[in-house]
């Protein structure tokens, strides 16, 4: 991963006042250009607008936000700081509402707040703590990476030529991605892997970001349509397919970008294995299987326009599901950072995840 | 079918001289404007470009376009309206190399040429006898139409919700279709029939052009991208998929729009039906399976760009195969205007077709 999709940058005088460096993915890959967000309201309008993206990415650019609204009272009394780093947390929840990382996160914020509040003695110290505690999230997402791509580059065999759709890469998370993560650390490895990228339609998220960030990772990389991953299945074209998930329920069924499902169904059929790539956060315990997972169904001007061209005549309805979810059975393994789940079975997540 | 692909338009004198008159389809479903063909060169542009498309209806535009030929000496001699006859045709073969329905219909126009050339009393009588053979060519494809669409209404459930991909309808042929024919004639048994239309990347002839015309013929139609289609099949909400083919082998593998192998790896899946409906035109019986279809690999630009913007990165390389092979293990059953070939094996193929 050679893009780093967020960074703190220093200020003049030192690490504070400072700001938070993102790549707005929001012109990728035509441009990539960085935004340095000075404001609350800024950061706000980068992840509303999805200049970032991903769970894991909307998570950490939150906590750095609780930062840069923190710092507006960086000269001032500790009491300040504190209340203007709630105000900045509690504007930011507001965002991205489904974003179960940015909650996550901005609660971990308050709470260092509230412990921080009384040992500090002035607004710049507690600047510096929450700094501390925005890395500390950094770092532990990037670590997060870093063990799921080494548990996934050990299922590989060498070479590998994998299938992977829409982009769960460095670009959703702080680290260098799950699905993605896992190529990068085969190629860390010296491994000789390629990836065939779907373009992943409605959105082109495959197409824009994944082809984009592995080609400056220097990881070999083919562009292709959905439909197409089958008949590379048939021609012999590919070993593995390894995706990665928005949610998974305590089965091992795993919600996942649209088009999924299908590439799960194909590599069965082809007897290829497929696997799920994500950290531990993505799993929802509390649902019993994929059946439970609600499924957003997102406008009908993804499929019916592109760019302002209408490609669809007025007045045909669409279906448009975001996501699909694949079933336990179709998944040969899940890729987390405590190891990889396999066989996938309610047991097994449990006991992988430290819950049984 | 509510949409006329191609018509001849009587001129102000009567039949002869007229003109070839067909939708534009290059500028579907945003504007339904019709070309109106007086020249041979015309007509040529209108088949090169795209404005007339599918291999049936490329076929007889090219006679219709003979017809115009033969009528820059609709007041001269026979031997000077066959002269330009033949040359018309002879230009017309080069406007797309590969349909081989084009040839195939041009050769029966120079034939009627030299059947009528001695017979003709004059420009004028050839040219008519030239109408009538390309008028004989367009409703010979209606015919097919309706035999297709009426074997494949025949075996669908009453309420069928079908799958189709890419456009195998009344805009690709001069009748109302293979695929869609049996859409077409399944409404018109009064049966209650809505489809679900796959858009087709890259070129998106689904959302373009089926919706459009499905819509025009008042069947409910429901667009999606190519990679819900699976996820359409685990929700019920599918009774059978029917998709038309460009090349069909003699062991019955079926050449098609790429997307459709994984449309039928799906359907095995989940126990629904998957048809391929096509005229006897489209069997190559020199072919033993579909492992000889050769695939025709189209531009990177069908994926990296699309109109007019960047929607990959420079330098990332695309693989683009416009057909992919379904085996015919997969396929419930080939619908031929001569009957339902099922279950689909070479001694079916050639039982049905009459090659036995």
């Amino acid at each position: 991963m050679a893009i780093e999709t967020m960074t703190w940058r220093p200020g003049d005088a030192g690490e504070l006042p400072g700001a938070l460096d993102i790549i707005d993915q929001r012109l990728l890959p035509a441009v990539a250009e960085r935004l340095v967000l000075t404001t609350v309201q800024g950061t706000w309008d980068a992840i509303k607008t999805l200049a970032v993206r991903g769970a894991p990415a909307i998570g950490c650019a939150s906590a750095y936000g609780v930062v840069v609204g923190a710092q507006t009272a960086f000269g001032a009394s500790t009491a300040e700081a504190a209340a203007a780093a709630r105000a900045a947390a509690d504007h930011l929840a507001t965002s991205r509402p489904t974003a179960v990382n940015l909650f996550w996160a901005l609660d971990r914020m308050k709470d260092t707040i509230a412990r921080a509040v009384e040992s500090c003695e002035d607004g710049a110290a507690l600047c510096a703590v929450l700094l501390d505690e925005a890395k500390a999230i950094h770092q532990a997402d990037v670590e997060t990476c870093r063990q799921i791509g080494k548990h996934g580059a050990a299922l590989l065999p060498n070479p590998a030529r994998v299938l992977t759709h829409c982009n769960a890469g460095g670009l959703a998370t702080a680290g260098y991605g799950t699905a993605l993560g896992c190529f990068y650390a085969a190629k860390e490895a010296g491994m000789d892997i390629s990836v065939m990228a779907c373009e992943t339609r409605p959105l082109l998220q495959g197409a824009r970001l994944t082809t984009y960030e592995l080609q400056q990772g220097g990881v070999p990389v083919t562009l292709m349509s959905d439909g197409m991953a089958a008949f590379a299945m048939q021609n012999g074209k590919l070993d593995a397919v390894i995706v990665g998930a928005d949610r998974i329920a305590r089965n091992g069924d795993a919600a996942n970008k649209i088009g999924t499902y299908s590439h799960a169904v194909n590599a069965k059929h082809h007897g290829i294995p497929f696997y799920v790539a994500a950290p531990k956060s993505t799993f929802d315990l509390s649902l019993a299987s994929g059946q439970e997972i609600p499924i957003e169904e997102r406008a009908r001007e993804e499929l019916s326009e592109f760019n302002g061209r209408q490609i669809a005549p007025e007045g045909v309805p669409t279906w448009n599901p975001a996501f699909d979810v694949t079933p336990a059975a179709l998944i040969a393994g899940i890729i987390t950072e405590f190891g990889v789940i396999q066989p996938v079975t309610e047991a097994n997540v449990l006991a992988v995840l430290g819950e049984a």
